[in-house]
Parts: C-alpha cells; sequence; structure tokens
C-alpha cells in the first residue's frame, strides 16, 4: 500500500492565522484513493526545519506532499528546499512564465517582477501548470521516493490536485480503502459507541465512531483489491448499524444534513422557506450550500428585531409582549408566517438565545425551532448546553434542518 | 525561549474526516503568549507511531501539548502512551469520576460504563477537569520537559486551555511576541508584498505577507522582554504601512470585515440591512456573528427566485425581464426595496452567479452588488475571477461588507 506524508509549510499556520484546511482535503482525497496517511506534518519558512522535516517523512513514506511556501516572496522557500534535499537544479520554465504573465494580463493588473521567481522548476522535474494562480506545482522523484509541491492558497492547490496531481498519483496506487459515513442527528457519541460496541472491535472493516459540531458520526471502512470486495466485506456491518441507530440515521454517505434536506425535497417536488432570528440567515446559507437549492429554496426572511417580526411574518404583536421572541409561540408564528408569505411547502423558523449573553431571562443555548407544513404549525424546544455563539448557531440550524427532513418524510 | 509542539491525535484527522481547528487555535494562543510553536505534527489512533511522535516532539522542543484521544472507546490511547513515554503510572481519580457522574446526571442520560476508562489520570501528574465534557486533562512533567494533554472536542479543548492550561504555562514563560495584523480589501498579495517590499527583509519587527479567502494581510510581529517595548517597535513600522496601503486598509487587528462594519455602525448609530440572492444569508450570518449585531441589524432578505425579489423587494418585473436578476439594474433595485422595507439607513443588496453552472448566460463569478443610502442606490460589477461555489459566495459576502463599510465612512 502506497503511504503518502503531508507537509504544510509555513509560518502563518506555526502562528494560527490561518486554518489548515488543505491538510483535510488531501488527507480525504489520499484516502479515497487507498493511499495511507500516516503522518501530517507543519513546518514553518525556516529552511533548516523544512529540511529536516522533509527528510524524516521521505525516510518513513513513499511520497512527500507539501502545500504552501511557493509565492513570490522570500520567505517562501519550499521549492528551494526540496530542489536541494532531492538534489534537483531550478531552472526558469517558459510556460509557467507565460501562463504567470497571461494571469495577470487577463486580470489587467501589471505583473511584479519579483513572480517570476514562481516559474523557476526542478530540472527533469515534472510541472504541473496551475489554472487559478500563479504559482506552479511540481514533482520530483529519486530511488522510489517522490516529493510533490503544490501551492498553499486552497482553491488553487484543489484544482491543481484534482486536475493533474490525482491522475499522477493513481498510477502508483494498488488495492482501495473504501468507507462509509453513517450520519446521525439526536444521540451523543458514547452512548452511540456503547450500542455499537461489539462492532467497534472488527479490523477489516473498521468502524470508528466519532462527534463532529454536534452530531455523532460512525465511520466503516474497508481496505480490499477491488472495490467490489471492500463493499461486499462492509454491507453486513452496515446493516446491523442501520438496526441498532436506525431512527437517529439520517443518511448514509450524504455530505451533511442540508444535502439530506435538498435532496429529499428534489426527490418530493417540495419546496422549503425560513424564518431566522438567532441564527440570522445561517440556515439559508447552508441550504444553498448545496448547488441546485434554487429548485426547491425560494426564500428565507432574517427577522432579528421584534418589529421585523411582525412586519415581515405577521407574528402577532400580543404573542411577543406575553411569551417573549424566545419562545414556541413564536417560533410556531414566525414558521406559519413563512409558509404564507413565502407558498412553500415546509417552512422552519428558529429564534433563540445564541449567547455569550441572555435575554429576555431566558438561558444561553435555549432554542424553538417552528415546523409549519401540512399538518399545520408547532414548535419544539431544544437546549444546545454551551455557551458558544457560533456552536450554538451551527447545532441550532443543523437541528432546525433535521426537522425540515423530518417533515418531508411524511410526504 | 519556552519552545512548544503541537500533536493533534485521531485516525479521523487523518482520514481527513475532521477539520483541525484545535492546532490553529493552540498556535495563536501559544504565539501571544510568546512561546514558540515550531513544529506541528498529526497522527492516527495508533500507539506505536504515536510514541514515535511523541518521543521526536520531546527531543526538539520544552512542552508537547497533544489533543484528541482520551474518549471513552478503545481506539482512544493517547493517555496510555502518553503516561508509558514519560514513565508515569495511571490511577482512577475520584474527582474526575465525580464530575463525570454528575456531568451525565445534569443532562439527564445513564452513564455508559465505558466512559469511566476517562477517569484514569497519571499518579503524580496534574490533572485539568474538563467542565464542558467528561474526559480532563492532564499534564506530566519530567527532566524539565512537558506533556500536556487536552480533550478532543474544540469547545472542551479551548475553555479548558483558556481556563486551566494557560496559567499552567504562563509560569513557564518569559518575553512576549507581539503582532498585528493589516487588513486590506482590493489589492492582491503579490502586488501588495510588491509594494512593501523593503519592509519584508526586516527581522524584528518582521513583517510577513499573506492572503486569506481573498483578502491579503500583512503581520507586522516583534519579540521583547515587554509588551510596551515590542509596541515601541512596531509603531514606526505600522504607521510606514499606512503611508503606502492607507486605500485599501479597513483595520489593524479587526477580526474580520465583519466585525469593522459592526463596529463602525454602532460608533455612527447607524443601522443596516440586507437583500441577498446567490450569497443566501451569507451576508446576514456573517454580521450576526459579531454579538451585539442586534444594535445595528434587524433584518435581512434572502430572495432566491425572481418572484420573492419582487413580492418581498419590490423589483419591478420589467427590470427582471429585460435585465436579467443578476444586472446592476436588479441589485440596485433589491437595494432601495431592502432600504425601504427595513427602514435601515444603509442597505446592501447581493445578485450574482456563484456557479458551479452559470445562468442567464452570465458567467460564474459574475456579481452586482448594490448599496443604498443616503445618496441614492446604485450597484458595482465585481468578478471573483473563480469557479468555486464556496469560495465565490464568501468572497461576494466580504465585499459587499467592504461596500457597507465605506457607505459608513461618510455618515
Amino acid at each position: 500500500m502506497l503511504c503518502c506524508e503531508i507537509v504544510s509549510v509555513g509560518t502563518e499556520l506555526l502562528l494560527g492565522d490561518i486554518l489548515d484546511t488543505n491538510a483535510q482535503y488531501l488527507s480525504k482525497e489520499l484516502a479515497s484513493m487507498g493511499i495511507a496517511v500516516l503522518h501530517r506534518s507543519t513546518v514553518g519558512d525556516n529552511p533548516e526545519r523544512l529540511r529536516q522535516t522533509v527528510e524524516l517523512a521521505l525516510s518513513r513514506s513513499d511520497v512527500v506532499l507539501l502545500t504552501g511556501g511557493l509565492g513570490p516572496t522570500a520567505d517562501d522557500i519550499t521549492k528551494e528546499v526540496c530542489a536541494d534535499v532531492m538534489g534537483f537544479a531550478l531552472v526558469r520554465n517558459d510556460e509557467a512564465e507565460e501562463s504567470m504573465r497571461a494571469f495577470f494580463k487577463t486580470r489587467g493588473r501589471p505583473m511584479p517582477e519579483s513572480n517570476l521567481k514562481q516559474a523557476d522548476v526542478p530540472q527533469g522535474g515534472i510541472v504541473f501548470q496551475n489554472d487559478n494562480g500563479t504559482a506552479p506545482g511540481m514533482a520530483m522523484e529519486k530511488d522510489g521516493k517522490s516529493v510533490i509541491l503544490l501551492p498553499g492558497p486552497p482553491n488553487e492547490m484543489r484544482a491543481m490536485f484534482a486536475d493533474k496531481v490525482k491522475p499522477f498519483l493513481a498510477a502508483k496506487t494498488t488495492g482501495v480503502i473504501v468507507s462509509h459515513t453513517v450520519r446521525t442527528m439526536g444521540i451523543g457519541e458514547s452512548d452511540m459507541a456503547e450500542r455499537v460496541a461489539p462492532l467497534l472491535r472488527l479490523s477489516n472493516p473498521t468502524v470508528a465512531p466519532y462527534a463532529k459540531q454536534g452530531e455523532a458520526l460512525l465511520r466503516v471502512t474497508a481496505y480490499a483489491d477491488t472495490q467490489e470486495e471492500a463493499e461486499k466485506r462492509m454491507a453486513p456491518i452496515l446493516s446491523q448499524i442501520r438496526g441498532i441507530l436506525g431512527e437517529y440515521i439520517y443518511g448514509v454517505d450524504v455530505e451533511d444534513i442540508q444535502h439530506a434536506v435538498v435532496q429529499a425535497l428534489l426527490a418530493k417536488k417540495l419546496r422549503v422557506a425560513t424564518a431566522e432570528s438567532c441564527t440570522a440567515g445561517y440556515i439559508a446559507k447552508r441550504l444553498t450550500e448545496v448547488a441546485g437549492a434554487s429548485d426547491v429554496f425560494d426564500c428565507g426572511l432574517v427577522t432579528y428585531s421584534n418589529d421585523m417580526k411582525e412586519k415581515l411574518l405577521g407574528v402577532r404583536h400580543e404573542t411577543l409582549a406575553k411569551h417573549g421572541a424566545v419562545s414556541a409561540e413564536t417560533a410556531t408564528e414566525m414558521a406559519a408566517g413563512a409558509k404564507r408569505v413565502s407558498g412553500a411547502d415546509v417552512a422552519v423558523a428558529v429564534t433563540g438565545v445564541a449567547g455569550p449573553g441572555c435575554s429576555e431571562n431566558k438561558p444561553v443555548g435555549l432554542v424553538y425551532i417552528g415546523i409549519a407544513d401540512r399538518d399545520g404549525a408547532r414548535a419544539v424546544r431544544f437546549e444546545t448546553g454551551r455557551r458558544d455563539r457560533e456552536f450554538n448557531r451551527y447545532v441550532t440550524a443543523s437541528r432546525a434542518l433535521h426537522l425540515v427532513w423530518q417533515s418531508i418524510q411524511k410526504y
């Protein structure tokens, strides 16, 4: 099995200025190709430490994939260090230079001359042209080991990996790792793990529980010569899991709850609308992350103030005065209002206390989610149990989307 | 200078199932304390590889901070491996057991017995009780080196670090690293770097350019005995940067554009409203990430379909028919409509093609942003130059927020 190590380069990573989403993306992609990633490292723009990191990585892996440090500035030294470690000379690449000049031309901006440093590539190496930026990627191979360099900006890195590096790596692999992720809502990680405890001791396939932003997930992974064989190993395990956790499962291999909702709405030809107070657009934003959401979603109303809840959604003044904005009554009227205004089949509404401070003497993390569908309008109470504003808003949006998903199942 | 290394533990990280936000958080916190982070590693739930990683980290750093693998399941082995490397025995901790039982009791859920494994701590080590979950953190010290274990769930890890581990580490440090981040919009990273090129060669303070989600940033960092001395070193450099990049700078040390906007609105006692098509709630969501946004934001309208643009915002049917939804005319009318409906001082509207496919024969990445303020309503055209839906939506929301920020400066 081919073994790959990921090295993320950049002092801005070690200072915490930047979140390293590249390492996750590459990990996922490599796993899907049956390539094992056993180590990842992060190191700053320091030649000596980068050299040591690359040498260690080469000593224990077949392929070392580096991201970052290919930029035009003097502290970008990834290429220089790797070429030196691998014994390659750097030479100016005409195609890269041309594409760099063209890139700036189409944007109507003058090209800073320092940019040309990016067109230097290892002599005898492989060059991956950059269709989304100026720094080309490259690969150097020696003694059965490969070092691959990718640019740091995620959009450039992802496009280059998918279009150019993936085929390059695919030629080196045998065997596949296949996995399926079972997604649940409404059950804790340890509770879930306890219920499927005997399965967690298996070795091929493996079953691993984990928690992710308020959801408990189970990942089932098998290794085999072919995809078919791997699937065959997993099928009975997946069916056992469905038997044990059925009521909590909203999908297998679905990307997230918003994808599950949009798929379900499309399948049943239904439309949804949103009315949001404390999540303030988060549900609409997540629904429309899914390409094609326009076929199931027309409008969302963010009513942050009480006035706007009355004006845009028709929540009654007395309801707000008597029960407050954070109440089952208000959530119910918000959902009914959103359904009426939009003409959608299902409407979901959220009102709650995201934090950090409490409001209306109601505790942080208390949320009411209203649902209006063909059975009328109602609300459920939900407590996140946390004080973290971003977490509370995310989890609340997830639960609201899950209630929409449950409502759709009836149609 | 104290040197710390971060090790993130978890096969789910290496498979790319989880994004490692913990490493970024810890990097930032440690940098702010004047603790150098020169390496970060990620390793799976594998005893042998974890042992090697911890031993390597101990050989080159004073403190090794590990996150993850303290959970209740059998593949959680971080504590066992670290205790073994450091030569500590594990014993049951009564306080941790009690707090664990109490944690489940307040949530009204039965505690799975497997959870008790989490109450084992190193004899002679330091225990950090977990106020937000069940796994306690811990520290083991020997021969001038420290190994610190923190739980993996970000909310538990962050609270424990801030409340307990930070004071523990602060006692070991001398000197401070202070940095300031200059945030710009509307200029590329290499163009910015070219303009401030002589500053990039300085050593204390250092000036480092980087790009982050469509913005070019400059980080100025100084190391000194005291905060005051560090500030003194940086002041002339910061003023030079303001002189060179002034027109592009929207803030120094402000968290992001939404914080800059909310602060500016609060300062001028103005209110903003949003009308969103392709960003579909993203602007509202980002504005309300800022605690206290309710003082400047009442409502947002997500009008994904043409019908809803007419119905909720009063965009004229002829405008949509003649110019299309993605046009300066529609953006202008959307902004004017949002200002009218909400009664806000400034309204911003967005309509564009987020991708992946094009629409109305208009290219992916084309966006019109409308602004309505006391000078009337108008729109600007903007091209992201990318095909990535999430990136296009994020950058468009950023630009829209920046236009609001620019509008506020006039008041």
